[in-house]
């Protein structure tokens, strides 16, 4: 008994992560009643995104041109290379103040998924360092199982380049207690140890 | 350091209610790797949607034609109609099973935003009223000092017109403890004691 295009509204904010029926039927109402100029903004800009968006050719993250804005930044150091795993990761890696280069898989290997270094870009990646070789490759997938399997493969075949390459620090995380951390963090900690500053 | 189409779609994600920052960047990063389709679906949604819905005729609700399904459905109560503030609670009262008429505010009595019986389509509803009789008119806005003021304000519109006019029930919520409700809302219930079933 509700209005067709709004239940087709409704169902179509139930696709995005994290948003269920009641939150997918506030954010429906709230822009009819409240901001329709701002529903009409998010539905150009959704179309926009979605049509032009592509990847980097170089480095693969999400970008509207052959080559993303770091790519071809000339400031950036071009002898570092980070592989993180998703665009989000990337994002908060520069935050915390990387000056290099990136390359984004867009996963992760996964056998049972069909997921293999082709689909990661990791062949035409290679090829691609071997033409421009860099100083050094810092691995940042994540510390899951699957991410260091990632990470490890990478290490393999960057071996054959002879470049060489790096893993993001294992640790205590700043701000955090550690008995609130689980004892495997705690051990890598102890056992990547250094001098304090 | 981003590109610009998936930063201005990010800042148009944040315009929705509760999405901060955060989700923002992960709604849109989502829609990105993993349903382009989901992102295109949701963009042509919302353009129909906040183009074509507007307000039904007689009861204010949302709806894309002249009429709602729920004021031209022969098979409706006639006899009864309920007001209600927004068009969620409408949705709410249409799943307790309520089967008469509605008509929405879209919005409280509030003279110092400028909101008063004309803006919220009182004074043609009032019109209404005398061309086609009910036998009961239900309050059912908030229970909030604004809500109950709107609710005060329509009775003493309605008492003119000779019909009968109700307010929803205030008590103890289904599947709340006692312990844990305000003095205010058990008082209530107390006072509007009936026989048991």
């Amino acid at each position: 008994m509700i209005s067709p295009i709004l239940e087709e509204l409704i169902k179509a904010f139930c696709r995005l992560p994290g948003v269920g029926p009641r939150s997918a039927q506030r954010m429906a109402l709230y822009l009819l009643s409240r901001d329709r100029a701002g529903g009409r903004l998010l539905g150009e800009q959704l179309q926009r995104a979605m049509m032009l968006i592509k990847h980097c050719r170089i480095c693969r993250t999400f970008c509207e041109h052959e080559q993303c804005q770091i790519c071809t930044n000339p400031n950036r150091d071009q002898s570092l290379v980070c592989i993180v795993e998703m665009p989000a990761d990337q994002l908060i890696i520069e935050r915390a103040g990387f000056k290099g280069l990136y390359f984004v898989l867009h996963g992760r290997i996964s056998p049972l998924d069909g997921i293999g270094p082709e689909e990661l870009g990791l062949t035409q990646f290679m090829r691609h360092l071997q033409q421009h070789p860099v100083a050094e490759i810092i691995l940042a997938t994540n510390s899951t199982v699957e991410g260091e399997a990632t990470a490890h493969y990478i290490a393999q075949l960057v071996r054959s380049l002879d470049i060489k390459c790096t893993k993001i620090a294992h640790g205590v995380p700043m701000g955090s207690e550690l008995d609130y951390l689980d004892p495997t963090t705690v051990g890598l900690a102890l056992a990547e140890r250094r001098a304090p500053n």
